[in-house]
């Protein structure tokens, strides 16, 4: 009823009488007051006039479904979203409810008290200035192949800031960079059988407006923001329904055609790795070697002395001289 | 409190007066009346005589761990018991505590009411006649190493019917037949990131006094029990604690040592398919080859025509001619 509401005053360019809501709502006038309300604490700023009833002045800057789904050109990514003012991990959420939720269904949070990167790390998410987000994935595949998804993610957010004419590059398997410095992590979680996945869990982080005061100082030479690095506020609910629109294509001709060669272009010419030295870490062992080419399962090829060429799933690898 | 009048019973050979229990415990007499009725109601049969205090007259057939840990020669493995009389599922209990549970925690119940097979596949699993249960498990491993904790668990219910004389075959990678028969399935499933573990739930369940009523009557010709197969009632407990006590020295071997030679010797010597001709089914996939050997890694070697040897890591092999 409160979305009722909230579309009422959205169609409407001036006020709208009371009277207005509650013929066409059928609800009282005393129950319209206390939506009204509700929304104002949402965040909405919504003037009230006695003679003229109600009008929206201006919209908050929060990524409920109410304000990303005019962006969403989706079937079914994020047409279901959990959206939590704050929350200690969107990934971990996801997690409790993955088995009983249709693909697509996105946990998003304003805020996470105890973000998780990859590997037990932390992830930093303040309050309204990121997007923290988790997709649940129900494919049909092999635990094998889940580091394929991972792929689509980080192309999908790829293009979706492409599309809103900011210049990334791609650090395989799950991070994006601005500049050099991390702007958008990927943690993909799954649960399966061993020939046989559930769900796939991928939270994905992107540090949309944070100011340099956000990001504490033992990140501030590895990580930045949208805002930082572009020097204007980016517009959080277009670039979330952007990523959720990507995705979904890309996600699409992977599952219906197992195609992956937009997801590989976009990977491989945006990519910071290919080319270069890279430090490969597995526990204590750190080996040197150069990145030539990611295959077609995704998989980052890489050529040792000797030329032998290893391919690598997931793991620790950075560019040779950084950590 | 429950357990300690349990463990006094227990010592007693013959009655053991309130007053003594009182004393020793500092409860009241009316607390210990409260506690002998709970006890009562496990399964405890507890004789009482006014003059002379109660006496244990038998034991209920229940798999708790006040009743296997006499059997229990473990470090870790079953140390901490969730024990239900009926559950729905005890690998989805599992999953649910997992992240919070320390390794070797098992949750056993007397009956599940939606148990699982693998491929989302239902297990019977009537009540008081079967081992119905799963290990949590939190090795420090890859995913793609996880097939071979599947083989430790085959190897470990193997050496347990074994040790109590029972002459079992294991059938690559998740089932123990007797016969030709399946009495044993182990449904493996995980949590992780892309190159890391979270958690493995290993469930283990066990046709043990099922008789031939309680068998499904489509799966006469593939299932059995111990009890149908051996002729007589099998002590439930004791191969409880048998399959911890065999399964933590394997999987300590391999999560120390890498060592998995006795595991395979297990697996090898005793495998229903290993020299035979099976079908591989792969979605819709069917082809026929040559099971030819289990290497290291847990994976099962097939031999096509031509001689072209393939690994298989999981999935659905059976002996040709059969289903």
């Amino acid at each position: 009823m409160k979305n009722k509401i909230l579309e009422k005053l959205k169609q409407s360019e001036d006020f709208i009488s009371g009277q207005e809501i509650s013929k066409e709502l059928h609800m009282t006038r005393a129950a319209i007051w206390k939506y009204i309300n509700i929304l104002r604490e949402d965040g909405y700023n919504i003037e009230s006039v006695p003679s003229k009833g109600y009008r929206l002045v201006s919209l908050p800057d929060i990524l409920s479904y109410e304000e990303i789904k005019e962006y969403l050109k989706t079937d079914f990514m994020g047409r279901s979203i959990y959206y939590f003012n704050s929350i200690d991990s969107t990934n971990k959420k996801a997690k409790e409810i993955a088995q009983d939720e249709q693909e697509g269904t996105v946990i998003i949070a304003e805020e996470q008290t105890a973000g998780k990167g990859r590997m037990g790390r932390s992830w930093v998410s303040p309050k309204g200035k990121g997007i923290w987000m988790s997709l649940i994935l129900k494919p049909t595949m092999e635990p094998m192949k889940v580091p394929k998804l991972t792929l689509i993610g980080a192309a999908a957010v790829h293009k979706a800031l492409e599309n809103m004419k900011i210049k990334a590059q791609v650090k395989w398997p799950n991070d994006i960079l601005i500049d050099g410095k991390k702007i958008c992590g990927i943690l993909t979680e799954m649960s399966g059988e061993l020939n046989m996945v559930n769900y796939v869990i991928m939270g994905i982080g992107i540090n949309v407006n944070l100011d340099e005061k956000d990001i504490p100082d033992q990140l501030k030479d590895k990580a930045t923001s949208l805002k930082i690095s572009t020097g204007k506020e980016i517009n959080r609910k277009e670039l979330t329904a952007n990523i959720l629109n990507e995705f979904e294509k890309l996600y699409i001709s992977f599952k219906e055609k197992d195609q992956m060669n937009e997801v590989l272009k976009i990977c491989r010419e945006n990519s910071i790795l290919l080319g270069e030295e890279v430090k490969i870490i597995r526990g204590n062992d750190v080996r040197i070697g150069k990145a030539i080419d990611i295959n077609e399962n995704g998989e980052l090829l890489i050529k040792f002395e000797g030329d032998k060429v290893e391919s690598i799933i997931a793991g620790e690898v950075s560019l040779r001289g950084n950590d």
